[in-house]
């Protein structure tokens, strides 16, 4: 890792396990019996544990929309032409995708960047940072070089940095890139020792002989670049994407700010795992959102320990799941925020023995 | 079943399947990849059909709390003191509950109502429709006489009419009664042939022991009772409870008026059952919303063929869950109302050989 970088993360450190601990005592007065708010419970212990506060909330919230291209493409491992990056960027720089919609819903503003679209676009919402013009194909050679793919982890680091300034405490990962399924798939299989016919899924809709031969595609790139499990960044280069590196930095940031990150489906996911496997410290500040219907995804949400609350059979990415992940991140505030205790109630308490 | 509620259950017909195709296309069209919306997308075809609109929207929202006590307590089926349903209705009324708090951030109204609590309360927000004071012990008996079973289902209905005069467009099922987990694992196993240590759970928290004591008081008061399954009215006298029956009314009252209702936790998707055993019709204007922690419910859920979209580990019922699952409505909602198609966006589509 590149100076910056390594200086960077040495800011992220752990919980607030006081104010964690706090909260759960907290949550243990509240009207309801022990332990029957669920994941909602834990989460609210996660994001005391966070940002240090027993009722917190989260005003200003961004869905950081990275979009790249991906060289495998000429693989045929999506179902879709690569333009139709350049083009849900348009969509989504308009308001029209569901990542837009569903982002209204949640009152989290959409940021879109172009870390490495394969053609120049603009756009006076676009916030561009291109590191190179789309990867490389991983089925020659490496998708990038080790100094892009550093470079991508910063500019998402950059992007949470100056959305901080402007007020943002709460994040989600979004995404595009067609072909982004393969990348994210290969970087699970470098960095978790899965097989590619595990992490492999149909992405947005691909039929059993192309599945297949995705999975060939993601046998071959690894076998030809063998990616160092032990060298998150050397995994990141070798058969990842920018917008992975850039989710990663974004993630890396959002630990580093204290500000929980929401990470959407499986691109998100394997940014994430990239993320903890540069900084374990990270992984107290993500937050699950959906398991999504991509293969792969739940194990890889296993690999990170993240329990979602939302099982939508979504497999769309863009941030859609992750912005609906706000509506949890809302309830859990809401619940130690508003809630009245016992005592303030005047309610008799349980009689299981384990209760006072 | 009485004349009143033969007739009204003549009312409910099936949804718009018209409706239903047509927004099937319309989805078809947006900017997504096919089916990658998942459970949303199944949902506003449900909405579709039962409101015949293409783009819905629900403005006033109502989630109904019935409350009641249950007779059974006397057998030690809870680890709370029967005064507690008494206690948290106020606490209800007060604004305080877990339940009042998420409905707030939904933007629904919590309507409480005495349907069989078992002693006198009064206040002027609370719906007194006293059926009974609570039911009898159902391991000595039937819980209730057929009328007052057959009342208690009226008086869901009536809530219901009623609240349709206000405007309200979607309800929402949620409950409060110490003691209810016992009598609605007792109607699951009465109408689905299960056996009660799959369908008993530990409610708001009873150990292993106090647990297996309660499975016996289910196969107690069922072969004391004999419940006939194909009389859903039979079951809820013998084995059921007033907010369970009223909870069944309002399903009822929602599906004649072409509501969607949103079945909560385990004693909701009890109502459920009963609901779709006096009117089949009913079940297709049933709206899933979470998986709750409670043993049984997810049996139950299947027995309902209803795929909930939240999985939050919670146990507390009142209607948590349910008002919750207003987001995925208002998600659904949005992603039909406001998204960008295809050509409005200037996309290509698939290459996928399934798409034109």
């Amino acid at each position: 890792m590149n100076s910056f970088l390594e200086q960077y993360v040495e800011r992220i450190t752990g919980l607030d396990m006081e104010a964690s601990r706090a909260e759960a005592v907290y949550i243990g007065n509240l009207t309801v019996p022990p332990g029957a708010l669920g994941k909602l419970e834990s989460l609210a212990v996660q994001l005391a544990g966070i940002t240090g506060q027993i009722k917190p909330s989260f005003e200003k919230r961004e869905v950081i929309v990275m979009a790249a291209d991906h060289g495998v493409c000429e693989e045929g491992v999506s179902a879709f032409p690569q333009e139709v990056t350049s083009q849900m960027i348009f969509n989504f720089l308009a308001g029209g995708a569901a990542v837009n919609v569903l982002a209204r819903q949640a009152g989290a503003e959409v940021v879109c960047v172009d870390i490495g679209v394969n053609n120049d676009i603009s756009h006076p919402s676009l916030v561009s940072r291109k590191v190179r013009y789309g990867t490389a194909n991983m089925a020659k050679g490496p998708a990038m070089i080790r100094e892009e793919a550093e470079r991508s982890i910063e500019t998402g680091i950059r992007i949470v940095e100056e959305a901080v300034q402007r007020g943002v405490s709460i994040f989600v990962t979004g995404e595009m890139g067609i072909g982004n399924t393969t990348a994210s798939a290969a970087v699970m299989c470098a960095l978790t020792n899965t097989e590619p016919r595990e992490a492999a899924g149909r992405g947005t809709g691909l039929d059993d002989e192309r599945l297949k031969h995705k999975i060939g595609i993601i046998e071959k790139a690894l076998n030809l670049n063998a990616p160092d499990a032990t060298d998150p960044i050397d995994v990141l280069a070798k058969v990842g994407g920018l917008e992975i590196g850039g989710l990663t930095g974004v993630i890396l940031g959002a630990a580093a700010n204290r500000c929980p990150v929401i990470i959407d489906g499986f691109i998100s996911s394997a940014a994430a795992l990239l993320a903890r496997a540069i900084s374990p410290e990270a992984a107290a500040f993500m937050v699950a959102s959906h398991a999504s219907h991509e293969q792969g995804h739940r194990l890889l949400l296993q690999a990170l320990d993240l329990r979602p609350g939302l099982d939508l059979d979504m497999r769309i990415g863009e941030g859609t799941g992750g912005v609906l992940g706000l509506t949890l991140i809302d309830a859990a505030c809401r619940i130690v925020g508003e809630m009245a205790t016992f005592e303030s109630a005047g309610i008799s308490g349980s009689g299981a023995p384990e209760q006072p």
